[in-house]
């Protein structure tokens, strides 16, 4: 998997790329990522990457030769590859995106800045306009970091256990169950009994229900994603979670929130 | 606005707090960053922050005591904070979010990692649990950079001018129009001539069209946010966008998909 990243703030992604997983990922080959300077293809008097909007307004536009000159030069260097420009303005990031851009070979990120890129450059060159979320950051750049992170640590591996990956929440539309390690007592609270059991089935249903509790009361319009087997939808039942979940995920037939918020 | 920031990864965040917009507030400060590295307390042995789940299972998690001796430290040089655990268990963060934590004066960011923090901590130290979006990270440490970046740059003085975060996406609920900046023709395309008027009226209702326009075909969600004031809403019909914009926002009562989910 080969990672191209275009930016005006090379610097910034510094130590994410060189600490923690990624920083192994790439020592092992399993990721490349490079990282082009804009500004290295501003050719002006000055190297100005932006300049103001026409039609007026606060703030500065990114211009399109700059960011078409530093595509063109690492589109030459390795042709191809799925152009993604990181805005606010882009579909909204989530777990199966990340998995859709695991399949690609080669993703080139540009990172937004300041008020935008120029729409010609966008309309021109952008296969897909990414967003990670309903808030606005300072650049691109933070957003490109967690593509990369998001994507390398599911490519095969990465993670030191693959179940590692598949595990997670989202994996699953349900949240995950709380965790617990050693110490057995900790701050006068126990582990709860069920995890000391070495039942796996007692486990297994406890962790499970967990999951479905946690996912109801915070985050109630992932309960409609989810597909539960007849064996679940029986544990389910006896917990008397059953009509909570037949309701988030029937009471309406239109939306993700489920009946709480009809 | 001070952040504190509990991580096993202190390095990681090296280049995202010295470059950039971060950097600045940081010199000028608008805003005080601590890194706090949790291995240092970690007194058994081997110095380990993590270990082996409770009833079994793939990955580690992050021991308590650690965590809570940091956090501790933190909190006895600087009382009060809250406590921010970074998870992708906790509540959807979006600008709203954003706007709520750059009220508070003091952040204490705990970055979680591996299968997650255990439990007891969270549920004896966190004030609030926090996801970035809907994907799994490598770790919380992007995510907090995402927090301290979309908070910082929300506070008077950290952006040159004040009135760019109040005119950016999700300031209102739609997507932001188009921007252009010279040249006039690139690739062949010419700016949008209403751009180039000089009439303040026609260049603001040209934005706003294409504003709503983008946010329908990219986010009708969104629509069902917007309050559109009498003005507006005579721009949308002239523009044959009314019935568009009513059956978004109407067309179902209980989501924020709208008619078309339904």
């Amino acid at each position: 998997m080969f990672f191209d990243i275009l930016t005006i703030f090379p610097d910034l992604l510094d130590s994410p790329l060189n600490e923690g997983i990624l920083r192994i990922a790439r020592q092992e080959g399993k990721i490349r990522v490079e990282v082009t300077n804009i500004r290295d293809f501003a050719h002006d008097r000055h190297a100005m990457t932006d300049d103001r909007p026409f039609g007026g307004g606060e703030g500065m536009v990114m211009k399109p030769e700059p960011l078409a000159a530093a595509l063109a030069s690492v589109q030459k260097r390795q042709p191809g590859g799925r152009v993604v420009l990181l805005s606010p303005q882009g579909r909204l990031y989530d777990q199966r995106v990340a998995r859709e851009l695991a399949a690609c070979s080669h993703l080139v990120l540009v990172c937004g800045r300041y008020e935008g890129v120029d729409e010609r450059f966008r309309a021109a060159f952008v296969d897909d306009e990414i967003s990670v979320g309903d808030y606005i950051l300072t650049g691109g750049e933070l957003a490109a970091m967690v593509v990369v992170d998001s994507v390398s640590r599911l490519l095969p591996g990465v993670l030191g256990c693959s179940a590692s990956a598949e595990n997670d929440t989202f994996s699953r539309s349900l949240l995950k169950h709380p965790q617990y390690t050693r110490p057995r007592v900790f701050g006068g609270c126990e582990v709860p009994a069920e995890l000391l059991t070495g039942d796996h089935a007692v486990i297994a249903r406890y962790r499970f229900l967990a999951s479905v509790r946690r996912t109801i009361e915070r985050r109630p319009d992932l309960i409609r994603l989810e597909l539960f087997s007849p064996e679940e939808m029986k544990i389910l039942k006896k917990a008397g979670l059953d009509r909570v979940v037949a309701k988030l995920q029937d009471g309406c037939d239109c939306c993700g929130k489920g009946a709480d918020g009809c």
